[in-house]
């Protein structure tokens, strides 16, 4: 359903919380400022093996809480209705722009929507 | 927002699983099969005493879980979200109800509210 990269930004979104803090700081390096393996290690003055497991138990431990959880699939399904939903008011909205009063209710509909952070 | 009892519950629908297998069992004794605190302590060969403060530590862990991830607070806002659409959209529709196309159109869009687990 997503790629690697964007499964990793999800599960750490959910649960990054849960990591240890030096798990944190190398999955942010790592994934969110790009840095390379090589790059982190000297940052840490660990070795760059030391850094990849580090990165390999912080993305097992973030799979597992979903294992357990489900939290990110519970969301991503909400998402994908509610976009449809979107979509479908979208539509409407197009089609009824000569009924003023339509109109505005389902753009007031649509706003909510459109704020929902899911 | 929530009463002590329908927190717990939320709480531990989200985070349960991330309890140890005890904690659940006594958590579902005691808030789904209501057991007291003596029944349960008869259950497991344990005192009362143990049995209250296994519950308090499970409950602050559940506590502890949502004050990191905060996911109940973001599902109960969206979920309010949502019952805001659906109630507009059931208004919508019967103010519409002479317009067959219309009133079948805001009818599919509230079944995908409808049907939203969230």
């Amino acid at each position: 359903m997503f790629d690697k990269i964007t499964e990793t930004s999800l599960l750490y979104d959910f649960y990054g919380r849960l990591l240890t803090e030096k798990q944190r700081d190398v999955m942010n390096l790592y994934h969110q400022e790009n840095y390379s393996l090589s790059e982190i290690s000297n940052e840490f003055g660990v070795s760059r093996q030391a850094v990849h497991i580090s990165l390999k138990n912080a993305e097992k431990s973030l799979r597992e809480y979903e294992e357990k959880l489900g939290l990110v699939k519970r969301f991503e399904e909400s998402r994908a209705a509610i976009k449809e939903i979107d979509n479908k008011l979208g539509l409407l909205i197009g089609e009824h722009s000569d009924d003023a009063v339509l109109k505005i209710r389902l753009e007031s509909i649509k706003a909510i929507i459109d704020n929902l952070e899911i």
